[in-house]
């Protein structure tokens, strides 16, 4: 029996729905984060290294250890088109894992983006060859190849757990994971939400207040709001 | 007898005097700061979602509780043209309570800009709408509506006291806070040491040492500084 | 018998090898930590103010007190075109010891750049000027000038130690210490590493997988690595 | 006119009542906390550098710079039997402004405790001595005095708006600010908020459920709980 | 079709081999956690109230929003004797969650020890109550009860899965999570790995060097280990 | 031609004086490092696993990968009684290095204690053992043995340089470096600073102000400093 989930590599996984994935990376993190019940979303520590649209796809997942990206080169082979690769670590390290030579690769592949809950080099030139990543840190360190890690095992990147497969959706407010099983109803629930903002912004950009648009003033004044001159 | 200021809306303030608050806005952070003897300056975490020129504005003060916009909507309703919202959450908190919709109902209330000691959203949309914000995070995660803060009481924002009518001045350095009673002055004081600046400049961009133009050469040698080869 | 380095400023002190010191700067942080055997880095939290291409010199140090500047008008007169002033403080310190007008000054005496653990302002500006800083904050907040440090004595910057005459190479990815001793021979090392890069990036964008390309497939099953479906 | 309050040593301030001060020690902070409405309390990094008994009385405070603890001797004077000495720092910094000889004047002045937003040194013999203290940090690097700070003027301490003669409780859980005006009000209220929970407490050991004793099961419902098997 | 987990209690869940749950408690986290392969670990910010000897216990799950403890009584009453309470954040929160009434409640219902991804408070009471407590942080701040959780669901806690049933294990070192299936393996190899350690004790006490006890003397020179005068 | 110092064990280093090393471990590190000019604290963040008297030792220095311990037995060889073990990485890591098995090895080969930039583990097994150790975590993680580091290098460890040989001073108030060279000289100034503080303090007990005792009040008076009523 097998004591831990180190040293595999899952190669057949289910990924999410495409039309749901793609409808999803439309709406933006806030707005599928919302729209799940303000659940799923990384800790905003994880920023992009470039600022730019939303991007969505199906998460490819590699559990890595401090210090040691072995298991990049690994993924790189799990990659389908449209996948995002997230890479989670077993302990806090903010090297750099992943540069040009590995973006090279991975867009080769078709991966769309990288989210690692660690840190990254060659910035400039990612940034000029367009690779999106969203990490905790940007570092010059390298790393080594000594230990195994394993590929498309669930994983805990930056406090959300990921299952491969599952839809990311990330952009300039952060990362959001939805489980594969209701990505469909997000995305339903989130083009919901939006049919109601354009209306919603007009009334705010014509003076309307929130407290009249809403409804708020009666229940502010009942849990006891008081106006003082 | 009142324990608290939750649950209170302060309608009427007593607003710095506008000339003075447009003058410190052109002087920027750190000359202000360094006018009012180097007080008043929020914690440097506290960073602008995009880059510019320096704002000012009278402050209009909204107290929230962690998780939880609901007296956002309420500070709307206070905002005169020229205010600048700073908002101070009770507790730790990088939510994301400030995203398009509200900077929308600000913006046509005439708010130049917010200063938040916790997260906002739909970055890439408030740049786009060049509307201000210095926050300590930014974050996809929404907020819920269920409890009393209050509007235009003194708030500690980022370790700093923020009163009601307070001149904010904000820029890629940072946020100071000016007290309104003190804004004419400062701004006088802030005037003169920036007149000497231009022919500081000019010294020292013809290679004149701040040594010398300092006359820091014997006070240094009294303090004890020795050169050796 | 002096019991620290305190109130010291040395004023000869052997630069590293100037074609070294450039060469080194075409490679970029990422490249030449590499070639050190993965040494030397400067800890992640140093940003730059400005993204930009890599910058190379050689380090000109300085010693300063928490909140206290005046030692950097000491360092300017030691500058010499190429130098980079690297800038280490005794304690934690965020303030802004550096804004424009002591970067018109260093420009003056030919600093290509400020490496600085603390501090500093004006950012706008100095963006304009196009002089480049790698900080750990920035900040408003002006400094005093009371306590002696010291110029040119060896210091710890951000967890590094750097030598005065040290080559610091610094980008996007973070900063970099090269002892003045090995910088040719680590630039020798930098430039074998990155003649072999251009062939890789070739094969990986051709879609040829880093599993094959560095033969990692027989030692990863060695260490027990398992494809499940 | 003073831009700042720099400088300033304020004589007489008027102190909260002492009887309500001694009350509120007793209730300890998170009761007095929760007295209060949930406002008040400083940043949990706030520390007490040895456990025991909650500690009460009221505010001198003490403005200084980073590194300088000049003003701790000046305000050693304005001690009177049953202060608590707040000391605020005009920027981050972890020095250990305090020690044994510090601490043997504070006591004999009748201090006590300390609440300080920076660090501390000579814990271990602070500890023998019975000075209790409440900081950020606990360091060994001494400070300097050099600059003038103020003593009992409103300060900001880790977060929290502290005015001479406030009163201040402090334990294990953390320090509270009561303003001195309502000082006997938060007494009173937290006198009544104990003397329920004598009752509460009993019946949660007899196995009663809160959901039943504070009957929330029906508002959980209502807000759509549902239970699962 | 739910779209996410919030607002469920699941009453019915399997619980780990009781037999299993207890002998991992008397190895401690650190060898329960190299026993799995090293992973399994909640980040070591997570600090127990008190020291004292390990706690094992089947965890009952709770999902909290910041600020909001209203689950915490929802979760009581799942609690089944030899059980730990694993509650996890919605969102970063230092709140404190949990004093000595919910304490007594869940002493009551045979619960072992809480772990906490966010503050506790009334530790003092807590500790003469002997109810071990591992935490992100201790504060007065007491929480609303206004916002369904869930109980009973997959959490993520500071970085690590938990099921509900899964095996905790907590002590001075940190805390661990066994998932419930493979307890049985988990402790039977980490009795081997302690088995092990008495005999590698002595020959270390005796003098006998790691060097040469582990054979490392070759791999080291293999590696390229120089000694030199 | 060597680029790093990894790979590298030196056997023979110069320990500083064994009577300086000593009575500097009497002193404590606040004083040790007043008497030093205010240089030489490793950073605050390095606490002790238990609290007690301040010790001293010279150091036997480690360099270390992130999550590799391997070097700490390679360093076990080179300790000598009296010695104190500092262990710096090349990277931030939290991983627990070194726990009773270790410490039992270390403490059979006479050393004082351990410094280390990093995690342990095993704390009550180590407290019970009596030994000593400074650290920035604790952490039931365990390492792997992998990669080269070095011994008896100069390192910086938690933003301090240390050379093997060099006094190490820690106690509860943090960790100071006191280079050899200079040892007793240090220890003769620290013996002066503390035979006037007896003669301080009885003063100061005795209620005698430290703005009399340090002649503090003129000084006071001519920085501008205000009294008012």
């Amino acid at each position: 029996m097998q004591l831990n989930q180190l040293g595999i590599v899952k190669r057949n996984i289910v990924r999410a729905d495409r039309a749901a994935t793609e409808q999803l990376g439309r709406f933006g993190s806030a707005t599928v984060h919302e729209a799940m019940g303000r659940v799923g979303l990384l800790q905003p520590y994880m920023r992009p290294i470039f600022a730019g649209l939303p991007v969505s796809g199906t998460a490819v997942t590699v559990l890595l250890h401090p210090g040691d990206n072995w298991m990049m080169h690994v993924v790189a082979e799990q990659i389908q088109p449209g996948d995002i690769v997230v890479a989670a670590i077993t302990a806090e390290c903010s090297d750099g894992y992943f540069g040009d030579l590995l973006a090279t690769s991975f867009m080769a592949r078709g991966a769309k983006a990288l989210v690692i809950d660690a840190g990254v080099r060659d910035t400039r030139e990612l940034t000029e060859m367009g690779f999106p990543v969203w990490s905790k840190a940007i570092s010059a360190k390298g790393t080594i190849k000594a230990t195994l890690g394993s590929v498309n095992v669930p994983v805990v990147c930056a406090g959300a757990l990921v299952n491969p497969g599952d839809v990311i959706v990330a952009d300039n407010d952060g990362v959001v994971v939805v489980p594969a099983a209701i990505a469909p109803a997000v995305a339903e629930a989130a083009a919901k939400r939006e049919a109601l903002e354009a209306d919603k912004r007009a009334q705010l950009a014509a003076g309307v207040l929130g407290l009249d648009m809403y409804n708020m003033r009666e229940p502010l004044a009942k849990a006891g709001l008081k106006y003082i001159d």
